[in-house]
């Protein structure tokens, strides 16, 4: 079981054109600070948010009960211009549990209702207890090299889009998502796949386009375990150790052996 | 003649895995930040940044010269833990200029060279005098009712996500691009296409998947007045005033009549 | 007990000079977000930092343990050019506590010693897990009416400034701390302290300088509780509620009837 | 000539209240983001922004119009729950200046009255055209040996206060304002000020507290330029290249050799 929070301005759309359309590079500014701050606030509590539309975020966020959002829903509004709803929910597939939280904001009332205003409710009797998180993180092999570094940044940027696209619907079939997280890097909410499930994907994307992609799949109690278990296995396949060369590589929390620091000391880092 | 600025964050990949992977929304904190910043900060000239892969992104910078460039790129450095290259150029299209801002940067070395840093470069012989901006504000109807109220938040998602692909295919057969800029908004930089082009992609668009796009068009000599002009005629065009309901329509700075407030008096907003 | 964090950024002085010295708006937007962030980033575990010197801080982080300290401190590395040292301790009073969580700090070496990095120690067996916080929140009378909308800015800045020294002066003989908050707002943790004291250290700055000092005082588990105590106390005061016009007034959590919301509804705000 | 911007949020107080006390951590976060972001969007015009008391705001704003300020008006309005009003005036001294600029707010109404909002005026014909800022960088010497690293961090923090406000009051004097910035330093805007007249306060404050200060003392057509020759004064005196070892220097923008950098080349930093 993983837990989602589909999070909504409320009302936003009509409140950027009122009474005038707001300049541009304010509205973009203040976007990202809207996630750069539920970046930090639900990271806080080893949750994770992907910006999806900027006005409609998607977050994991298991292990973090209904005070903890409603505390951040209130530092959204004591800091923003806008107000935040969010529904609350959780299956055993990603895409399931989005479906479910959506729901929950969506009974309220529409997006752009004037009065609906800081929607929190969850489905279920309450958030949840136990469960665990499996996230993939996926990039493009050599894309420096081979992108980056010999095409323009445009055409760069059309091709990870392309890429994008193809890996989410792929994904969707298994019941997981996909996001874009910067550079050629995709973070994968994937509760319930398999190795093989992302070869075979990764062979679809491969035949079509040519382009390999790579993929570290962290399993943990939180989206923050999950994904740095991730990005473990990623660098596990970046430095090839993986046999026969795959491209795919889990790393589950409960195994990894964590050095632990020992405690009442000096933590130079 | 438009003036692109390709950014590029230095060296960032190898960044976010020395000494091991930083936590995910850390990072995604510091690259929303960033592209904030760089909105404020090139919108303080009346730029226009887009987040594109993040670590490279992509402003138009008419009016906008070497020295406040080099006053931005010292900014970046003196409040985040990394740096960022600059490339500039001017060209009859969106495409081109990009292209070639991004000549500037490669050819000091590649984007995960270590000791390429902060390079400053531009195309021509000085940074663009003359010149204009001109901005497509593309939108897709009734989203709200037809997909956020209606559908979860995921497939309202890759809905956008189909949408922002097919349309910067077919912008970039006329030279233009497009970017993503929330909800269901993309902003198209577009010098040299016509109402026309836009009414015949917009009408591919609509026959491949039933989805009818708007755009304002806005002409102005920097960014924000283009961008200023093109919300103009998105409004105008949502609230029918258009002839034939036509989904394009175009303003121009030049002819737009500003109400000038008048000076030495008090102004309340 | 009352749990302080004294909180440096590590070698800042010559960085802010290296290799030249840097824009002074960059190195005051530099301070100032990495200020927001810490109150951010404590306040996601219900502690409150005060700027103090802004290169060196002070926090109450009554039940926020060493692992919550230490992802902060990741996190302003993965996220800022500079990092920080925590030196943590409990005592009676806060004057004891941050004296002893100086000390910490210090003796790992200098404030500009470039190898003491990133140090995170403290003081006694572990972090405090009984305990409380006490806070007075002062303001000064009237202040918008007789010098806000009379004097000019910077005289009424010099008259904060001066009750501000003599309000420290007096709070550190109660082994009490006082810090500006902004406008004319103080915020004291007083552990210890009684409502006697306060009226006699008003009394003794009123008869110095004529300006009427109100304090509400809350008393909580955590700095967050205790200051939204103080917030409550003091409109209590302000609301004209106290007898005899008391200008002090404590509010405990413990005693306080927070109306709660039923689960498992619509909570709009 | 200087000329000084008065910045003060509308009606701040009452809202920080309502209809409850908000969040302290939230409100500390709004302050410094405020401050931060004024500080890059005036910094982006060379200017320069004190904190002062957070909710009014002293800066520099030689060469900076009125439309800059209606857009950094604009742009805080559209990113913040609260607005900004900014009263603009010039003079011979600083703080006469600062008195012009408030009286051009206080005339529109309180800072809580709820109907005044977004004021934007200015005191005579325009804004400055001709002009210069005379800026003194002022520390205290030795202060990481004598104090960051021996005493405890609130003692040092209490010192510091001492010296502020000896400085603010000497200062005063010759209508010059001064603003701590942070660690040990002061930014004092002293237009007409002698380096002597320096001398002279820092040896009345010798006298008084034993601590000995210096200023690097700064000319230039713009906040910015000033404080970055006053910088460039402050490293003169702590390398000890000044006659007799004297604890003021002054460097004017207009006579200082800046090395320029060729046009059109790669600009390693």
């Amino acid at each position: 079981m993983i837990q989602i929070t589909v999070i909504q301005i409320d009302n936003y759309g009509p409140w950027t054109v009122t009474p005038n359309p707001r300049r541009e590079s304010d509205l973009q500014a203040l976007q990202s600070r809207l996630y750069g701050d539920l970046s930090l606030q639900f990271g806080a509590h080893k949750g994770l948010v992907f910006y999806t539309r900027f006005d409609n975020l998607i977050a994991i966020t298991n292990g973090i009960d209904i005070e903890t959002h409603k505390r951040i829903q209130d530092s959204i509004k004591n800091r923003y211009p806008i107000t935040v709803s969010m529904g609350i929910a959780s299956a055993e597939t990603p895409y399931k549990a989005q479906k479910l939280a959506t729901e929950k904001i969506q009974k309220h009332g529409s997006a752009q209702d004037e009065c609906r205003k800081e929607i929190l409710d969850f489905a279920g009797d309450s958030v949840l207890e136990e469960g665990y998180v499996q996230l993939a993180h996926v990039d493009i092999n050599n894309i420096t090299s081979t992108s980056t570094d010999l095409k323009n940044a445009y055409d760069t940027y059309i091709q990870v889009n392309e890429v994008q696209l193809k890996l989410i619907r792929e994904l969707k079939k298994y019941g997981a998502m996909g996001f874009f997280i910067g550079g050629d890097n995709f973070m994968c909410p994937c509760n319930g796949m398999s190795e093989d499930d992302f070869i075979s994907i990764f062979e679809n994307i491969r035949k079509d386009t040519g382009i390999q992609l790579k993929a570290g799949i962290g399993i943990g109690k939180t989206a923050e375990d999950a994904s740095n278990m991730a990005d473990i296995g990623l660098e596990f396949i970046r430095e090839g150790k993986t046999t026969n060369n795959c491209q795919v590589y889990t790393v589950n929390y409960d195994n990894y052996n964590i050095k632990k620091k020992p405690k009442k000391t000096l933590c130079p880092i």
